[in-house]
């Protein structure tokens, strides 16, 4: 079976390193998870002034983004201390009981194995190398390959270093983690490898459904969490839309425009109704955008898409411009647009719905409250949707929260998308295509799930359990004891 | 936009029955699932008549299975009233955070949308129209579609009658429980149905590998949660094969054969070492087996795919018998059957791998340590594996348990692996092919995990919560509030 020896595979070697890694206690983990915070942190300015200039990010964005993924790193810890995310769950056996004896049974989570991770481009440091998948991954107990995103090469080789520093200092099997490089073809045979249990994708649509594609189609299929496209509606109430017209436009250009609009939380859908407000907002988004200055993309590939993109949809003849400039650029430099449509030319045309990754945004002005709430719901998946209105408009569009649960995975009020809360309550997934599987979220601590499965222990002897299983419940851990949870000894 | 209205189709009936359905409260889902479980007990005898006539299966198994489906159904109810399967989880704002605000986040699970049941011929209840995935979905707040299996359609429709009584009686919307029969066409018309947002199957690995596959190659893949073939090898250390060979061969001749052998958690395989004690087990395997009387399979095509496999294994020059029945049979009927196969040769054909639904194993005696592990590790992935032996035994193989958790779902401790307990702490799933995503478990609570899915609300206005999340935590459920576990309100 599948056991084909080769010291330059990395898949086979990560394998042989998860039989080490995933017996190691929650502390030592933990540990390892800090000590690449700390390796991290050790690269200095390098890091930050490579990853700049690598992806034409400022340093301001490049420094949150290192505070990001440092804050990660340490979460994961503090989570595998804590121990509720391994949802422990004991059955104390009852053995008189009629008409059988009810046997003691134990579960908890235990780690899929190698996880394969594709980095962001426009997540050079948080979504890539060390990012969140890289870092829930470990914190799962899983062994990792990262190929290395194209777009920050360097960037991501001294954080591989990094990494391979801590697994080094914390005493860690040399194949937990491995840094891989190439093209499409490297890709597919680390998904289609018989050792890979599990890959994580953020990226295009195209690209996370491909490696989907191939996972679903392995003899063994495997799980594949591919964050990719979403366009982010945002519902503008009437009330709000003419009560705080210029404060919605300046939020939402700066949001729209923010990091050269390479987010994937960008709003690049705005749906408001035809009335008092549509004139004044549509002017003062205008002014807002003629302020925006012009921005480089991350990269050569993400830079014609959206020229390309934008293009396309601006030729359309039912779209109109609000505000777009002809400003001379330089290489890969683009600016800011917002155009305009119909609700019934939008619901029209499918294609108007399709992400175009950059500085662009489409404002939907519906003739009604009725043809509003159908061009929101005929959008696909999302990871974000926002609704902006007054305690007014609450009151007269109390539906639009059931309906803004079946959009997406997150849901704003009266908030722009953009800035992502690293926190257990937060949800960075949604519905296809937003995601490959809506049940898991990217952000957060619950990213974990993606790479853990149950296990149960019937009859075991109390010797022969995880520590986290056994009777004395030496980690404190919250456990679920015939069904009340307690942090209690059996 | 996919909006075909049909009378006639019941996904879209289900996608409109959705709307109603996932509004309603915990406790008004528990009562509609109480009420399942009331309309079933007044089916009375005439339910336990259908099915035995129908399954063959003995009326104390029937009768046991109803009390396990009722059981489901009103464990399910609890959960409801309980709320921790929400997952609930608030961080609350942090105004004055620098350098940004840090907003009101609250997040907790929803359920998916409708949801293709295909129910399994072994279990015509617990595992059938108003089975595990039915009663899980229905807790979750999803609807349901259940293709009628064709080996018990009038149990099926019996049962389908009482669950419409229930969404009668409880005022719930018609569409939330549609019951259809067909064949090939109809599964793969409900699957690939563009308003399917998950499937649940239980049956053989071909069927449901074949579910997954046009659910995966849907525009909008879906989850599939099929729980497939297993073999649930039995490693039967050397001190407890020469110490209680007697109580080993009665408990698992009896186990092998419970229910003419149709359980996934049937022990197919057993594992032992040459040496003291295998020529005891060997004999006394004979001996049990002998007093085994016939019995009749479920229905013709189990039995036809009995008797198949069975010949193909047994033609093979390596496997030779310990015990095997010519008795003569009537229709449907079938006598167990105990063979042999060395370790070598066990690892050297894969097709002794594959399941033989019905009452039938082999024994892997092999030379020495080594080959028992790496025979037990050969194995695909299984819904359980055993573990046999003396405290001794356990001492001389302590590693045999992180092994065991690579293998299965479930891991046994000188226990049969027949009889499902359930209960929170049951795992019911396993790495493929046991089932196709080791994430989830069919068996206990956490089985509505698979239709389910996290949504977040940020900023939102408390009234526009859901109660769950609301400040005031009326229903007093357990929530993660700023990472702290809690009933409190905020």
């Amino acid at each position: 079976m599948h056991t084909q020896i080769n010291n330059t595979d990395p898949v086979q070697k990560a394998a042989e390193a998860f039989v080490q890694y995933r017996k190691k206690s929650a502390e030592e983990k933990a540990l390892f998870l800090e000590e690449i915070a700390e390796q991290i942190l050790a690269l200095g300015d390098e890091l930050i002034r490579t990853a700049c200039s690598e992806t034409n990010l400022p340093e301001g964005r490049i420094m949150g983004e290192r505070g990001r993924t440092i804050g990660q790193l340490k979460a994961f810890a503090a989570m595998l201390r804590e121990g509720s995310w391994l949802e422990a769950s004991i059955d104390t056996a009852i053995p008189d009981r009629a008409p059988v004896p009810k046997p003691d049974i134990r579960k908890m989570m235990v780690p899929l194995g190698p996880v394969v991770v594709f980095g962001a481009s426009n997540f050079p440091l948080a979504f890539s190398t060390a990012g969140g998948d890289t870092a829930s991954a470990f914190a799962a107990g899983c062994t990792v390959i990262v190929k290395a995103h194209s777009a920050h090469p360097k960037t991501s080789v001294l954080v591989a270093d990094a990494i391979r520093k801590a697994v080094e200092k914390s005493g860690m099997p040399d194949g937990i983690f491995q840094h891989v490089s190439g093209g499409r073809h490297l890709g597919e045979s680390l998904v289609t490898h018989p050792k890979t249990a599990a890959v994580g994708f953020t990226g295009s649509t195209s690209g996370g459904r491909a490696l989907f594609d191939m996972a679903a189609s392995r003899k063994n299929p495997i799980p594949v969490f591919a964050e990719m496209g979403s366009i982010n509606p945002v519902i503008i109430l009437p009330g709000t839309l003419e009560k705080n017209t210029a404060a919605l436009a300046t939020s939402y250009a700066a949001s729209i425009s923010l990091s050269v609009g390479q987010f994937c939380t960008n709003p690049g859908l705005l749906l408001a109704i035809d009335g008092p407000g549509i004139d004044g907002f549509r002017e003062a988004l205008s002014n807002e955008f003629s302020k925006l200055s012009k921005g480089k993309m991350l990269y050569d590939r993400i830079h014609e898409s959206f020229v390309q993109n934008r293009e396309k949809v601006l030729a359309n003849t039912s779209v109109t411009l609000i505000h777009h400039s002809e400003e001379a650029v330089g290489e890969l430099e683009v600016t800011s647009t917002m155009a305009e449509v119909s609700g019934s030319d939008f619901l029209q045309q499918q294609f108007l719905q399709e992400e175009i990754f950059g500085p662009y945004a489409l404002l939907v002005v519906c003739k009604n409250e009725e043809e509003l709430i159908s061009a929101w719901k005929s959008v696909s998946g999302q990871l974000t949707t926002s609704i902006m209105g007054t305690d007014q408009d609450f009151s007269n569009y109390s539906s639009l929260v059931d309906d803004a649960i079946q959009i997406a995975g997150r849901i704003n009020f009266n908030m722009v998308p953009t800035g992502v809360e690293v926190c257990p309550s937060m949800v960075h997934g949604g519905p296809y295509p937003a995601t490959t599987d809506s049940r898991f979220t990217a952000v957060g601590l619950t990213a974990v799930k993606r790479w853990i499965r149950p296990v149960c222990f019937q009859n075991a002897p109390d010797h022969l359990l995880p520590v986290e299983l056994k009777n004395k419940n030496e980690k404190k851990i919250w456990r679920l004891v015939n069904s009340e949870l307690t942090q209690r000894d059996i």
